[in-house]
Formats: structure tokens, sequence, C-alpha cells
């Protein structure tokens, strides 16, 4: 069973020498990832109770972690956790105040699990919710503008081209543009969720464990809907981080256009609305 | 009805005195879009074989522009067509030539309908069977990969992480790897087909026509499975452009990476194997 | 003269209504712009002496907020300074914290200048200071390289072309290409002092001020070497923030190839180094 | 001396079996780089006139190369010259026509040069050429605005902040804010010029040749100021592109940024100006 001193770097076996400070500052990533905490302790919590299932650890160990890290939650939930540069990410972080918390058991949370594939599981997971959060947010705003559209069916306006007035067009057909739009972005976040529901933790390393380890259970725990196939793709895949950022990247072209052509209605040339903060709906009726 | 002087540019309206060649140069886009001319002919026969069935033409007038168009399809074939800068684009280009061909009558290719809804049409269908083309490769690609893989099961080779030996893997499982990254990468074109399946033709310059036009007469024509709902916003959606130019791009990363282990396994170094153009497959056998 | 009560948004006076927190959030830059708060109190004391020099304000009122923007700066580097998102940047946060330092006098920094002029002034400061402590590390960077190079003219390496072995180098010659490399770097942030050394205050915010300033009292106090020409372009200008980007985007490459090449240098395949952190020129000696 | 036989690829002798038609496909660049061949001819001009000079070859053979490749450029020029997808770019196209017209002695235009240093000095060549041709056009479009600027100082029209009118400005300072950027656009160009003018010739695959080169007299011969210091740099260097490409990038927002600027004034809100093309000047008078 592998066991990291809980004073040490991930690496220190292989380099003697301790680092320089900027070579800390530059290796850590604890101010981005911090935010992925708690889906690195539900990953763990999977974990453990996934090693006892099988018989992997004995309950004992299981209970003793899994109050530690029930502890460690609350600890960063009321701001009472210390993020320390030194060890580097989010992962080391818990691992760290676990060692300190239950000793040398928590050594246990890596038999059959290496930081590979759970630096994968706690990205997927947050990614998976953010796509979540951002879908009911694209869900209101298409209400919102179905509700402005609904009560603008008679207001006409310019339709322009190239901003020179071209063709009448009624207000509301010029909102329902934009439900078009939003509706294409919610797609695109939508099946982003195939990927986002393949459960990465178990391929360790890169090859798998020799552990007699139940990724199905896992699986379900975690609220994937199957393991991943490939233990060498799975390790390396971010696809599921560029296809989030892609969805992110067009749904904000499509804000930015209505910003600009809010903007430009405003103008002192245009003069077709007079905004007023969150009371754009009632105006426009 | 709308009648251009085939020696005409379509601004000619409305600025009276003639354009710099540098103006000329930059405004033409013909050396690029001429690859649509397949499409951009396709669209204009649906359009007009829509506009007879509608009685908005006479047969008589959509049998003179139908032969005009197929003969012009036959002049690019044979590359015997002269593409000119002047008249912009590929849509103008055939547009001049028809009014050669055919005389006034030309003109009512654009009865009830835009260039802008011509370009969008030609643009989907063109994005359409590029995407087609790629996939097929893509099917190829993924099989001869599987075949190599089932091939070099028993094939063992060190697995790396940052370049240093890690763990022993499968040969087959190293390849396989690729097979999930592409059918990630078919996933994502697939995902655009449903954009790519819906026919822009109609909604003209921005908010549609006032001729009695069938929508759906040339989407089932054009081989799409439904009209777009949304005028204002189908004249100017090309996101199904960014969509197949992102599913380029992630498909291109994973070719990169399989181009760029090849090299470093072929490298004095690591030395793992001896490239043969066109035998990889055999040698690993 | 224009006060802000100091408990309103800028655009308070238009807008009546109060904005939702969610607008209040993402109009806010305070997280990121907060660096910026010496190169804002230090524009600001430039303004207010320059004001005082040409008798637009009274020596008393000059000292009154030169002695609120100095206890100000105190606060903040002592960490007792709030931040507040809802007013929403570094400039307006300090400006508030002035107005309940010494009341409606802290309206006088407003005097001949604009919020626009302010911002894009602290913007050039800290660009200047940052060009200034890159180049710095680059000087330290290319020293050890000479000295690491110095030391290894007679290692023999193999030199590669697409990882095969090509032709013998020394390590030296290998090392001194990043040399080459770095000192472009150098020129290229370099490059860009000219435009940083321009100084923007003054322009107010488009059209400049009826106030009789002195740009070059302020060019001189702030180390600008001369008033920008311009005002409307100074006030959209940030080709100097796009420089400076680009010239951290092509060193970050080179970082990127010496960081990859020590990855193959030290991998299983070619074995040439042995890592160890702080240590690799002594090893190489 | 190394010789190819004129019909082979420059890989051959390593990989013995055909390649696909679609490998051709992909490995040739020739579509691109035939704009290169004027570079192409000067460079090896150059080379074998100084190999000459060094006593390398004999003056015949110098005579006769020279002889072929100004033949070459003429059947370039007069469209007689047949580019080739089989030998891939267009040094190989000039190589494989050179062995047609003179045979064998063709292949000491490869004698102390490989085809990496003469792919870099081709590239160089093209893109100073290239930043010279763009200096010109900016300096005959400030030019331009300069005269435009001079006939509207008393012209008055709106600034705006967000579209909104802010203050009034005169046109003639308006315009001369593009002074501004299109200056910052010549230095960004001009700043290339130094890497632009140092000579790549001789540094060979990647360490030099044993042959006793010139590479000042080469360095004259080719309008450039001094050779490149360092040969493992300068056969990877494209440093000069990235930043070509930049400028050109910076140069093409303020060009946009003044188009779009030009279509808002000439929307129908705003209905500041009357597009006429090349009139613009006499208009605005």
């Amino acid at each position: 069973m592998a066991k990291n001193k809980y004073n040490q770097a991930v690496w220190s076996k292989r380099i003697k020498k301790k680092p320089s400070l900027l070579f800390q500052e530059i290796g850590s990533s604890i101010d981005v990832d911090k935010r992925l905490f708690r889906e690195d302790i539900m990953g763990s919590l999977a974990h453990i109770e996934m090693l006892n299932k099988q018989k992997i650890i004995t309950s004992k160990i299981k209970n003793k972690i899994s109050k530690g890290l029930n502890k460690i939650e609350k600890e960063i939930l009321k701001k009472k956790f210390l993020f320390n540069k030194k060890y580097e990410d989010i992962h080391m972080n818990i691992e760290k105040r676990l060692f300190q918390l239950i000793g040398d058991d928590a050594g246990f949370i890596h038999t059959a699990r290496s930081r590979n594939d759970q630096v994968i599981t706690d990205f997927k997971l947050w990614t998976k919710s953010s796509t979540k959060k951002l879908d009911k947010k694209l869900n209101k705003l298409i209400k919102t503008i179905l509700k402005i559209a609904k009560h603008n069916v008679k207001i006409i306006m310019p339709g322009f081209t190239h901003l020179k007035n071209a063709q009448p067009v009624s207000l509301a057909h010029y909102l329902l543009a934009y439900v078009e739009m939003f509706q294409r972005d919610k797609k695109r976040f939508f099946n982003n969720l195939e990927s986002l529901n393949e459960n990465p933790l178990g391929v360790a390393a890169l090859s798998g464990t020799s552990f007699n380890i139940d990724r199905f259970y896992t699986t379900k725990k975690l609220g994937f809907k199957k393991p991943t196939n490939n233990s060498i793709d799975t390790v390396a895949d971010r696809d599921f981080v560029l296809d989030f950022l892609y969805a992110v990247s067009v749904c904000s072209l499509h804000i930015s256009r209505i910003a600009e052509e809010l903007i430009i209605w405003n103008s002192d040339g245009f003069n077709l609305i007079t905004l007023q903060a969150k009371d754009l709906s009632q105006q426009l009726i």
C-alpha cells in the first residue's frame, strides 16, 4: 500500500533537494482548483465505499476516512480550512489534512486509485454540475425572452441589413431569433453530457489496477451512467472540457450580439428603446 | 420582378462610380466559394421547381432556366467556365452566365429569393456533404485501427507518464484509445447534422417573402428535414459552420497526437517501431 | 464640479431602479483590477498636484485628498481595506473610501479627469511595471543559461531532426539557441515601451477638458516620456495590452519548448539527463 | 556530392514502397508556397555564386546552374511551368526541373546547403518583401486620411460613448485617431525587420556545414544585414512569421474598426455620411 508522508511533495521520492519557492508558486493550482472540493470529497467517499464493499479495506477504516472527509468538507464550507500552496492542488490539500486528522490510514484512499483518475473524476463531476447550472440559466433566459416576445407581437420595428432599414419586422419575431440561438446553445451543452456521464474512476494511472474494484458501483454512486471504455484514452481525455468551453464561447457570442444590438437600439441615432435596469420587459410591453 | 443587368455589380444602383480594382479584389470571394457550384445550382433548381409548382413562374420559364443551369454545371465540370472576379462570388458568376445564356428570364431565379438565403442554403448543403465525407473517412480510420489492434493484442509496450516508463500495456489497448477519440469526433460531426438538416431557403433577405412559396417542397427536394423556424435567426446563423470547424479542430488534435506519438516511437531514443509508408499495419502484425 | 454621492453606482443618475445582484456580479471587476491599486493612487496624486499647480484646486484641498489617498494605500497594504463588489472596480472602491474619509472634497479628483483616462493611465503604469519585471526575469534566465552553456562546451549530444539522430552538437550550442529566443522576447517587450511611455492622462472622456491642465507635468511626475497625441485614439487604445500579451505568449512558447525538450531528454528512451530540482546547472557541468 | 534522382521523393531512400495518393495530397504544399518562387531562385543563385567564389564549385557549373534557374524563373513568369504535387513544394519543384534542364550538376545546389536553411531563407525574403509592401500601403492610407482630415477641421460631429452622444469633436480629430493607430501598425512591422534582416542561409540542416562557406557574402548578396547567430535556433525559428502575422492581425482590427464606424455613420439611424465608392474624400470636404 502506498503512503505519502504528509509533509512531503508527491515527487519527493525522486528529487531530494527542496524546490525553490518560485517552483512551488508555478506548480500550485490550488487557487483555481479549490472550487473542486465538493467533487473531490464526493469521489473519495464513493471510492472507499466501493473498496469496503469489495473487501479491499475494512469497514473500520472506511468509517474513519469517511468521518475525516466529512469534517474537512465542513471546515472548507465554514472557511476554516487552510489551503496551502505547498500541497499544490485541492486533491493533495485534502489528503494532507486527512493524514493530520486520522493518521496513516488516510493513505488507503489511494488504494486502487491514482491521482490521475481522481483528478478527471473531480473535473467531470464539476463540469457536469456547471453544465446543469448553465442549462437552467438558459431556460430562464429563454422563458424571459418568450414572455417579452408575447407582449410585443404587434410592435413593428425596422429590420436592418448593414444597419440600413430593410424590412419592417415584429419585435416579437426579432426576439424569437434569440430563442433559436439559445436553444442551439442548450443542445451544445446537452450533447456533452454523453461524455460527462462516463465514469473515469478506476482507470488508475493509465492502465487500471490489479485490485478487484467495481467500477459499476462508483458509477452509480457518483451519478454517472457507465464506466469509460479505455483507460489510456480516459486518463488523457479532456475533450469534455473543450466541448464545454466551446459551448460557453458560442453562447457568449450570442449574448454579446444581443448586448450590441441593445446598445445600437439605445443609441442617440436609433433611439428605439430606453434602457432601465430590470425593466426592459415591462417597458417593452 | 427584379432584374440585374448582367454587366453590373449588385450594389450598382446605389453607388454610381466604378469601384477601384483594389476594391474588386477585396470584395471578391470567387476563388474560395467556387467550390460551392454544385450546391448553388442544386438550390436554384429546387427553387424554380417550387416557383413553378406554386404557379409563380410558368413551366416554360422554369425549363429555360433549368436547361441553362444544367449547361453551366457541365461547363464548370469540363473546366470551360470562366470565373470572373468582377462578379464577386459563385452565385453572381452563375447568375451572370445564366443571363448570357437565356436572357432576362434569368432574373426569375430571384423571385421570392434573396442572395441571403441562397448563400446560406449553398453553405449548409456543402457543409452537410463535407460532414458526410469526413464521417466516412473516420469510419475507415477506425476500421483500420481496429484491424491493427486485433493483430496486436499480445504485443506488450511501455505505457508512459511524462515519457517515463510507467506500466506495461498491450499495443491493442493503446490503439483502442484512439478509437474512443475518433468515435467522439464522429459524434461531434453527427450532432451538427440537426442544424444542417434545417432548410434556410425561403427566409429571403431577413423576413421572408410575400410570395406564396412552399418551403416544405424545397426542404424535401434538397434533402433537408424541415424548414428553419425563424427568418431573422436563419439569415445570420453561421453556428453550423462554427460547429463544423470546431469538430474538425478537435479531430485534428487527435490526429496530431497519434502523429506525435509515432514520431516518438520511431525516434532513435525509443526505437519501438520502424516506419514504412502504407505498411504500418502489416509491420505491426 | 462633479460629485458622486458615495453610496451610489456611477450610472445611478440615468437608471433609477436598483440593479439585480446578478448584474452587480457581472459588472464588477474588482477581483481582477484591485491589483492596480498602487497605480490608481499614484495617478490620482499626480493629477491633484497638477490641478493645484494650475490653480484649479487649492493647496488645502490637494493636501486633504493626498492625505486621504495615502491612508487608503496603507489600508490596502495592511489588508485592512474592504473591497466592495458594489463599487465595481478599483477606481470606484478607492473613490468611495476617499469620500468616507474626507467628505465631498473627494469629488475634486474628477475635476478635469474622467474615469476613462484614469483607467488607461492605471493600466499603462501597471503594464509598464510588469514589463520591467519580466525583463529582469528574462535577464536572469539568459544569464543562467549562459553560465550552464559555458560549462558544457565540450559535452556532445545528438542534434535531432524529427527526433532521429541527425548531427552531433555541443550542449552549449544547443542551450545558446534559447539565448537567441529569449533575446528576441526581450526585444518584443522593449518595443512596447514606446507606447507605454506615452501619458494618456488628460484626454478625459474622449475629447479633453476645458480646464487649463498641464499634461507635461503629470507626464514627468508619472515617469512617462510624453503625452499621447490624440484623445480619441488614446481613450480606446488597448494596443499596448495586446502587444504585452503577445510578447508573453511567444515567450511562453519558448519556455514550453525547452520544457518539452527536457522531458524528452529525461525520458527512459533518451535518458540524456537526470532531473534534480534547482540543480540542473551543476548536474550538467 | 549529394544527388537526387529527379523522379524520386526526398525520403525515398528510407521508405521503399510508393506512398498512397492521399499521402501525396497531404504532404504537398506547392499550392501555397509556389508564390515563393522568386525568393527560392534568388537564394539559390546567391548560394552558388558564393560556392564558386569559395572555390567549392567551378565557374562552369555555377554558370550552368545559373542559366537553368533563370530559364525556370522565366517559365514560371510566363505560366509555362508545370507545378507538380508529387514534388511537394516550390523548392523540390524547381530542383526537379533543374535536373531535367541541366542534368546531375543540378545536385550541386545542395552542396553545403540543406532544404532546411533554404526554406527559411525563402520565407524570410518573402516576409520582408511583404512587410515592405504593406508598409507602403499604410503610408498611402495615412496620407489619404491626413488629406481628408485637413479638409474637415471645421466639420463638427458627435463623439460617442457607447453610441450615446457625448462631446462634439472635429471630424479631423476623429480621423487623426486612425493615423495614430496606423502609425503604431507601421512600427510593429518595422520592429520585425531586425529579425528579417538576419540571414539564415548557411546553418544547413541544424548545425552548419564542414564546407568553407562565406555567410557574409550571401548576406550581402541577398540584402540581409548580418548572418544569424545560432544554427539550432535559426533552423526552427519562425518568430518572424508570428510577428508578421500578429502585426497583420492588429492592423486588421484597426481597419475593421474604421469600417464598422463608417457603417454606423452611414446607418439610417445616424445618417452622418453618404457612401460613394472612391469618393469618400471629396464628399467629406
